[in-house]
């Protein structure tokens, strides 16, 4: 993409209304815009990051062996007073009433109406397990809408349901979503522990929290140090394997926030102890028959004897992330996105447009990167040098690759990393062969 | 995908509820559900050629300039307020009021949010023309909302928005989005004719239609027999080109819906009109200062001057393409999917699962054609053959690969091809060869 065509509006100045850093970069670096409070539009580069987002998660909720569907953003509030949640979720369930006065809702999540579906869909045991989850908008009426996308009204979340024959296979399932959980923010390049949690509205027996580090997060966290050498990518099981093991292991290692950490009962000492920060950014509860009871969603088991089916649910607030990989990854002058998720993996600098040398070689290197499928940003503008690196270290793509009037002359572009700040000077050949190993 | 493990939950009854084809086929396919009237949940197979409707209809837009965005669903009724259209709208616009008692909407359509983002960011001539488009769900509150996903409530829209500095610069965006909806609906397996149509609601001074050809479609059409001849892939000029010549020979070809067509004016002879039916599934507008006047979206000219821009809209009912699809393509044992929108690109059925020598050759063909990037769905279910050949055409897959006890004595398997019934018995390498080709 040329950025003298692309449609993003950066900021020089902080916008007085953002308090925390990922709702100012992302507002400085033009990839949303509010549209009322607590609800934003995602401008180009925001949704490419959100998409990218996306994707991974998909990936593994699909390797998971989970199937997607997508369920409709307005509810019917009937489903709602069969679960018994209807009057529970109080005011930030946003209540409509449609031209023939039906009550509906703006979904805030997809327990009944998963049930719904199932219940209709699903009736005997062989059918089972079954991990169904969508990708959709929801909406929650916050009474004060804050922090940009980490606490907005509208914002997309990932939810799946599982539906088991009986406890023993709904925990392994639970344990499936664990690992996809874990393997899914380590791709996002996030540190993510998962903490025992209280089930709140949703209900249930067994939910873990995952909180990722950061250091502008949100909440303080206690946790043992190996969570941070364990690198889940390498060393968990894969799915498919009995994870009972891992599991055990990692729900042994101890992690807490500060609401439920107390220094005086910690069970470690205080070298093996970190403190740090760290933002929610996944739920995921066991609850049994807490809607199935409700709803009716009954299968025949193996004798033709009803049962009631076993359900867990697991969330991961899509948008959100967003924020959160850059709470988890800036520096004073922009984001620095990991390479799994950001818009583009190269950022490229004319230092001279208009000159015929060095637009030259930067049209030939930016068909050339294109051409191997790497995606560029072209920055081609008519601006003064400054203001180019400012903007491409605002944005935080993690390769920039400088071209200029005086390294051309001597044959070389500058090749810099954005998270290390680490620069080259080397032939536009070796930087192109750089960049595409 | 193993049909044994999908969750596609197929009907073998016709549902009363169903008034058309395409709806009763998306119905008894399992790949939708009704979740409240006029709302559907996209099921997994579903939710397949939605998004391969929508990935075409996304890459077409790429390749025409535009830039992809995603506005929220939930809008302020503010701006509908400065535009005028608050009222006009009537009771189709879901409207609903959130904790802090404003007035907000569930976005029927966004020329208003889009040319506030736009008056925001963009202040100078130099940064037109642009083309700005999303992908988002909207509603309606249609009075009786029916024919399936056809004419449902919430539905899936592509909506684009273009900024001109003047009338001639708005025209060519506008023959721009032309062209880019016949290659849409062209990739798409479809015959879709323009139509110059009243403006209605968005207001403005040139507008289309786009209207597919199906049999089974809601109004009646006349166009000229050149039209069936038309292939826009071969035929068209290409994005970048000067589309006034193609545009006013395409516009010049006699079109129009029975409401407007006079058989006592008609400018053809019989024997050169086509009397047909169809769908409309696109429809674009060229509306000038109508939203950025009210709005205030104005940038500096090149002498300084305050510039009102011109804008046009286009919009591409995406969830309502599936429906027009199966219109478009079906008979009586199901769905028939062009190629470019299929679920999957082969059905693999095997005739005796549990069979050791079908299954072992089965689960060879089904990792051979998938480690070629062929998507497959498996029928590895123990059911009786009839139940799979009456699943399988119900479903639609372009592609029937069968493997039965029989052939495999004499080293044969049989290839149908769905929407011909041509079928030929091959070697198991032969058919690979063939669907790889």
């Amino acid at each position: 993409m040329r950025m003298s065509a692309f449609f993003l509006p950066t900021l020089k100045e902080t916008p007085n209304e953002a308090q925390i850093v990922s709702h100012r970069l992302m507002l400085r670096a033009g990839m949303i815009r509010q549209t009322s409070a607590g609800i934003y539009a995602w401008l180009p580069l925001g949704l490419k990051v959100l998409r990218r987002i996306e994707r991974i998660v998909r990936e593994e909720q699909d390797a998971a062996g989970a199937q997607e569907l997508l369920m409709p953003t307005i509810q019917p509030a009937e489903l709602w007073k069969q679960s018994g949640r209807y009057d529970d979720y109080g005011k930030e369930m946003l209540r409509i009433v449609d031209r023939h006065d039906r009550e509906m809702l703006y979904g805030p999540t997809n327990e009944e109406m998963i049930t719904d579906i199932f219940r209709n869909a699903v009736k005997s045991y062989r059918d089972l397990p079954k991990s169904l989850y969508h990708i959709q908008w929801k909406f929650r009426d916050e009474i004060r809408p804050r922090f940009g996308v980490m606490r907005g009204r509208e914002f997309l979340m990932k939810d799946a349901y599982s539906f088991d024959l009986d406890p023993a296979a709904a925990r392994r399932s639970y344990q499936n979503m664990f690992l996809a959980y874990l393997r899914t923010f380590a791709r996002l390049g996030l540190k993510a522990i998962p903490m025992q949690a209280d089930t709140g509205p949703i209900g249930g027996d067994l939910s873990h929290e995952f909180i990722i580090l950061a250091e502008t997060g949100e909440s303080g966290v206690f946790c043992d140090r190996r969570w941070l050498d364990l690198d889940v990518l390498r060393d968990a099981p894969v799915y498919g394997d009995d994870l009972e093991p891992f599991f055990t292991q990692a729900t042994g290692i101890y992690a807490a926030t500060d609401e439920k950490h107390d220094p005086a009962t910690s069970p470690l000492p205080a070298d093996q102890l970190v403190s740090a920060r760290g933002i929610e950014v996944g739920h995921i509860f066991y609850f049994g028959t807490k809607y199935s009871k409700p709803l009716g969603a009954v299968v025949a088991g193996a004798n033709g004897e009803p049962v009631t089916v076993e359900m867990g649910s697991y969330g991961i607030g899509v948008s959100r992330l967003v924020g959160a990989v850059i709470e988890a990854s800036h520096d004073d002058a922009g984001i620095i996105w990991p390479d799994s998720v950001a818009p583009y993996q190269v950022g490229l600098v004319n230092l001279k447009s208009g000159d015929a040398g060095t637009d030259a070689l930067c049209v030939d290197l930016y068909h050339k990167l294109q051409a191997q499928g790497t995606e560029v940003l072209y920055d081609d503008r008519d601006e003064r040098p400054g203001a180019k690196f400012a903007d491409m270290d605002l944005i935080g793509v993690p390769w920039q690759l400088v071209v200029g009037p005086r390294g051309l002359k001597s044959g070389v572009v500058e090749l810099k990393r954005r998270g290390t700040a680490e620069k080259h000077e080397l032939s536009p050949e070796s930087a192109l062969a750089r960049l595409l190993a």
